[in-house]
C-alpha cells in the first residue's frame, strides 16, 4: 500500500492533485511555503490532516530556502482558514525554532505521526469487523485525507491485513462524489474489493442483508458523543439503526470538541446551489433552479455504536469516554 | 398550467424530449405509428401513462394515413416490452375497431381520462397536506410522465390550485436526476416554489423540521400494500418514521397488482454501471470501477401513511383497502 499523494524527497514535495482525479494522475510540485499554501487555497490537497502536513513541509521547504518564516505562517494560515489542522502544524512548526534542518525533521514527524495515528485506528477497528464483511462507507476518510491509510477507510485497510475477507461499498457522496471519485479510487489502488452506489441506494442495500457494518469518518465530534460528518452521514445512521447494522465513527482524539457540548451547537455550512445543479460546466438542472446544498450533518451520539481513535474503541456513554481520551493539541492551538 | 410536453393538434403528434431537458427545450414531431415507436423507445417520452398515450396517438396517425394497425400495433408493443400501461393502451385501441375517426376519439380519451385520473388522485391527496407546508418529492411522479398535471406532483398541483401555500423539496434522484431535471423544470414551468436536494442530505431536512410531509408515486403496488418504486424512495419511508413525518404514495388503482402478494416478489431491476459512474460522457469515477445500480426499491406497507389513488384515500391495513378498489382493465390485458 504506497503512499502516492504526498510525495516528499526531502527537498521538496510533490503533490496528487485530487481535483484531477480519477480521470488524470497529475501532479503539482511545491518548492516553497508559498507553493504550499496555494496548493492548500486551490483544493489541490483536501483533508484537515494532509493539509497541515503539507504546511509543515511548506515551512521546511521555506527555512531551507531562507525565506522569511513567519510571513510564510501567515500566508499559510490564509489559506484554508477553517482548517484546525492547519494552525496546529503551523504553530508546532514555528515551536520548533528557524533551523531549516530541525524543522525538516519536525515536519516529517508531523507527516509519520499521523500515519501512525491511521494504523492505530485502524488497528482499534479492524477487530470490530467480521469476517467475511461488507461493510458500507461515505465520502472519503482515507488515506488522501491524511498522511495515508485513512481514519475509516484505515479500518477497512486493517481488516484487510488482518486476513479478513472484506467488501466495500461506497457511497457516491453527492455533490462531490468523493466516493466515486477518491474512496473507488485509493481502494482500487490498493486491491480492495469496492463497489460504489448511489447515495439514495444504501437503505435497499441494508433492507436487503448486503451489509454487515458502516464506517464513517467525522469532521467533529461534540463532547456528547454527536458526530459532524459529510451530508448523508445522519441518513445512513437513522438507516443503520432501522436494519441493526452497526454503525462505526473512526476518527482522530483531535477530532474530539470538548467544547462543544452538543451537536446541535455545530453550525452547518450551506455551500453554494450551483455545486448540486452543475457538474463540471454540464448543467443537471433547469436554468434559475434553487438548491439546498448543506455540507455536513449531525449524527446524535445515540446512533453511533462506537468511535474508534488512535486510543482505542469509544463506547456510549460518550461523554465521559470521550473526556477519559486526552484530546491533543490541535485544539488547544484554536484557543 | 399548460401542458407543454404532449402536443396533439388532431393529426399530428408533437412529444418534448425529455433527454434534452433541462438544457433545450427540443420537440420530436411523429406522424405515424412507427415514428411514436421509435419515440418510445429512444425514451424521448417516458412514464407509463405517458407512453400508453403515445401509442394511442400513433395507432390514430396510423389508421388515418391507412397503414397496417396489427403491424402497428406489434411494433409500438416491442417499443418498451415491461410498459404495463403501453399494451393497455394498445389492446383497447384495438378493440375500438379499425375507422380512422374512431380511433382519434379513442386515443383523445384515453388522454383526457388520464389527466382526469390525475386531477382525481391530486383533489384527494390536496385535503392531506396542512397549510403552509414544505413537502418532499422524490423522482417524477409528473405531468411529464402523464397526459399531464402528474400523481405525487398532482397532489402538490392540486394544493396549491386550493390556495395553500406549498413549498416543494425534490430531491434530484441519482443517477438519472429526474428529480432535478424533470421534477424542477416542470414545477418551475408552474411558478411553484421549488428547491432541489442531493438525495442524501433529505433526512438533514427532516431532522431540522424543516419537512412536513413526503409524496412519492409508485411503479407497482403490491396486494398488501408494499410499494415499489424509484431507488430512494425506501430510505426517505424510514426517515419519515423515524422524524414523524406522514408519507403518501400516490397513483392511479392500475398500478395495484393484486397478484403480487408482497413486495419481496417484485423483481428489482439492476441497470448498468456506467449510468453511475458516467454523466453525460464525464467520468465519475476510477476507469473500470465497479458499481451497482438498481432502479427500484421496495417500501413496506407499515411505512406508508397512505395510499391516495383517483377512488381516494386508502388506509391501513391496505389488503382490505386495495381490493375495495377496483384495478382497471390494465392489468388484466398483461394476462
Amino acid at each position: 500500500m504506497e503512499r502516492i499523494h504526498i510525495d516528499w524527497d526531502g527537498r521538496r514535495l510533490r503533490l496528487l492533485d485530487q481535483r484531477a482525479l480519477p480521470d488524470r494522475e497529475r501532479y503539482v510540485e511545491c518548492r516553497n511555503a508559498r507553493d504550499a499554501a496555494e496548493a492548500i487555497r486551490q483544493m489541490v490537497v483536501r483533508g484537515a490532516p494532509a493539509i497541515g502536513i503539507t504546511a509543515a513541509y511548506g515551512l521546511a521547504m521555506e527555512a531551507m530556502a531562507g525565506g522569511d518564516l513567519d510571513a510564510a505562517a501567515a500566508l499559510l494560515r490564509s489559506s484554508r482558514p477553517t482548517a484546525v489542522n492547519l494552525f496546529w502544524a503551523v504553530d508546532r512548526m514555528l515551536a520548533a525554532g528557524r533551523d531549516p534542518e530541525r524543522l525538516r525533521r519536525e515536519a516529517e514527524a508531523i507527516d509519520a505521526e499521523d500515519l501512525e495515528m491511521c494504523r492505530a485506528i485502524g488497528r482499534a477497528g479492524a477487530t470490530l469487523l467480521p469476517d467475511p464483511v461488507t461493510v458500507l462507507t461515505h465520502c472519503n476518510a482515507g488515506g488522501l485525507a491524511t498522511a495515508g491509510y485513512g481514519t475509516a477507510l484505515g479500518v477497512i485497510r486493517a481488516a484487510v491485513e488482518a486476513g479478513k475477507s472484506v467488501r466495500v461499498l461506497a457511497d457516491e457522496t453527492r455533490p462531490y462524489l468523493q466516493g466515486a471519485r477518491l474512496t473507488a479510487y485509493e481502494l482500487m489502488k490498493d486491491g480492495i474489493d469496492v463497489t460504489i452506489l448511489p447515495d439514495a441506494a444504501a437503505g435497499h442495500l441494508m433492507a436487503r442483508g448486503e451489509v454487515q457494518a458502516i464506517v464513517v469518518g467525522a469532521d467533529r465530534i461534540a463532547a456528547n458523543g454527536d458526530v459532524a460528518n459529510k451530508i448523508g452521514t445522519y441518513t445512513l445512521a437513522v438507516l443503520a439503526e432501522a436494519h441493526a447494522i452497526p454503525f462505526y465513527v473512526a476518527a482522530p482524539t483531535s477530532t474530539i470538541d470538548l467544547g462543544t457540548p452538543a451537536g446541535d451547537e455545530i453550525p452547518i455550512e450551506e455551500r453554494p446551489a450551483e455545486e448540486v445543479t452543475t457538474l463540471r460546466g454540464v448543467a443537471l438542472a433547469p436554468p434559475g433552479a434553487s438548491a439546498r446544498n448543506p455540507a455536513f450533518d449531525v449524527t446524535p451520539a445515540r446512533l453511533v455504536t462506537a468511535i474508534i481513535t488512535e486510543c482505542g474503541v469509544l463506547r456510549p456513554p460518550y461523554g465521559p469516554a470521550l473526556q477519559s481520551v486526552r484530546p491533543p493539541n490541535a485544539l488547544k492551538s484554536l484557543g
